[in-house]
């Protein structure tokens, strides 16, 4: 069913058969999965999508599988774009609307690359899977490979937030919690590769799990019905996210589903882990190990991402930019927007919230303009962010 | 936009405007949303679902609201209805499903209700809403209701989930917590309803949490493309989804969209609290207050439903059954979904799984029967469920 054709390096143009296991290029780049976007076109029209399945699977001839048996589903994808003119009115953002990723399996985005990386793994005859993740990633793969019949194998930084934990234990994945950060365990896990022959997922290590989220693209396309918004924010850990969507964009691009200026991409970073921000000011194509990563929103605590280039190159090629906000400014967000859209995102897609208002104050965003921001996941996800104190009533029998 | 003719009362057959605020019936009973059906039959055929939104409003026409304009929505509804064969396996039913709810804004079922109740209630002007809740009807309807700016009040059990308690205190509702159950919070909500004027949503104490709910029964169908299941297993506290699946069916037989029998309807309830089982298994039309009600499933912790009478009728008149189980048997029927299915629902959801295992055992359920579990949220909700007890691994660098 696939119009895949090859593996393609970003870095040094090298071209992989997609029907081998593979990971990274030879020259140490990712890779990202191309298709015949010619045939494609003449296989499918926008038409065709109404009415389809309302998951990410609705898009199958943009994603890599060959057969449909080999889909492994819980529902992931086509989520929400909802309005949200209340918090537009505190930002002064008329056209303000949030991507709700929280209502994915395992409440993150992280279900999109799960769901289609697991689902490809199994086409190609992939047994173990192990990664390194800062939590709800782990909680996704798990799922999905759980219920694909695969052994998983997770390490994430012994400070991970207890549900990503939880939800690895429960679907009986060998969980390993490491000292320090994603990048160590992201050490700990390659060593076992090496030693033990697991497959590894490691954000843009593996090839399909960039175009599980790529589906956020596509999805934003057909929801602004083809008219695309001005601009979009994203939280970037490893920015799998971002890449994705601009990938996404610039295949339906291609094709001539849509027409005109690309959104703008704006990348969202914390203060305190802000490698992205700091090489988009200086200019620069990649961006530096950021040493003493710390902020609350643990998925956008990503020292140093191995698609920092093309994160770069999404967000200067769109006119976007690149903004960092503080924890206060996080929680001020997270609890701004639970007041005012009754929506308790998580940390990270607060970040954006605090972006956009950054960016309208300084004159970036206007009032006008159509803004998207990507709420990576729901706040269940994070409870240690809200406190309990509250009064308690005696039953009125025993009064 | 609405074909809502009246409410009706399913005891008396007494009617009211429902242009008008109501809670109960004069002669204390529930009231049913009823519609002019014949000319929706008119107005709409199932064709015209296809490409519709993919939330619950996809069935406006059978949704109580005059005006779009009052819809408050985070995009409830038009869940998954997932294939689950690994688990089928173990319980040696051919055509399992699980319709996971845990998809739906603030993690569980009850948004569905709370979007229909909250969008309601802004359509006949009401500014602040209470209600008593096990603690997940609290989340959604604070939710929904701060997204319409109304003001809301809500009691729930002192030993509810943390969970639930920071939804509400996140958005900024007003939370108090009871010694006691549901029923004592009840109690606590009702004198406050008499002094300050509150309007009162309790289950089945406002008429349109249960359109809300019946939208579960109308995707069911639809996406069982019109040809019904053998068997749906809820479970059971307040019944408001199985009533509000058995009214969808009766409305879309009466139209014509479905045809042939019912699927059977199967309530499930907690040994520790099981009056609707009592009551079935004693052939009596209502059911008697529990008395030390106990079990881990918080949602089925309902010691008397202001509704039984129609779970009862429900259960009888499509020949369901009703069926308790044990506390162990959900934790094992929890662990065992998600080693199989990859999915970490919710203890009540868990307790249809125990349940189906029962009833497959004793013969009610046939292995070629097309059986639907309904999980009503998501375990994210209930992390106290498991524990973390994990290898810790010092990071390579400081080895």
């Amino acid at each position: 069913m696939s119009f895949l054709t090859h593996l393609e390096c970003p870095k040094c143009g090298a071209a992989y058969d997609p029907s081998q296991v593979v990971n990274l290029c030879a020259c140490g780049s990712p890779l990202l999965a191309r298709y015949d976007l010619e045939r494609l076109a003449r296989a499918v029209t926008k038409e065709d999508l109404v009415g389809r399945r309302a998951d990410l699977w609705r898009y199958w001839e943009f994603l890599p599988l060959e057969r449909k048996e080999n889909i492994v589903s819980l529902g992931e994808g086509f989520t929400p774009i909802l309005r949200a003119p209340n918090l537009g009115r505190e930002l002064r953002l008329k056209h303000l609307y949030i991507k709700d990723e929280g209502l994915n399996p395992t409440g993150t985005f992280k279900a999109r690359g799960a769901a289609v990386g697991v689902s490809k793994a199994k086409e190609l005859g992939i047994k173990k899977i192990a990664l390194p993740t800062a939590g709800n990633a782990g909680g996704a793969w798990s799922a999905f490979g759980v219920k694909a019949g695969m052994e998983m194998i997770i390490a994430m930084p012994q400070d991970a937030p207890d549900l990503a934990k939880k939800e690895c234990i429960v679907t009986g994945a060998t969980t390993y919690l490491v000292e320090g950060l994603i990048s160590d365990a992201g050490q700990i896990i390659a060593r076992g590769v090496k030693e033990y022959g697991w497959f590894e997922a490691s954000t843009l290590k593996e090839p399909y799990r960039i175009e599980g989220k790529k589906t956020m693209g596509l999805e934003i396309a057909e929801q602004f019905n083809w008219e695309l918004p001005d601009a979009v924010l994203y939280p970037t850990g490893g920015g799998v996210g971002i890449i994705g969507i601009w990938k996404a964009l610039n295949e339906l691009k291609e094709i001539g589903w849509i027409e005109g200026p690309m959104p703008k991409l704006i990348s969202v970073q914390a203060e305190g882990c802000a490698p992205i921000v700091k090489a988009f000011a200086e200019g620069k194509k990649e961006s530096e190990f950021w040493h003493g990563a710390r902020t609350i929103a643990g998925g956008i605590r990503v020292p140093k991402a191995l698609g920092d280039f093309l994160v770069l190159e999404a967000v200067y090629s769109t006119k976007g930019t690149a903004v960092s906000v503080s924890d206060a400014e996080i929680m001020e967000a997270l609890k701004l927007v639970a007041r005012t859209e009754g929506m308790f995102i998580c940390p990270e897609g607060a970040a954006t919230v605090a972006a956009a208002k950054k960016l309208r104050d300084s004159g970036f965003l206007g009032e006008d303009e159509r803004v998207v921001l990507l709420n990576t996941g729901s706040g269940l996800k994070y409870p240690e962010l809200v406190e309990i104190r509250l009064p308690i009533i005696k039953g009125l029998q025993g009064a």
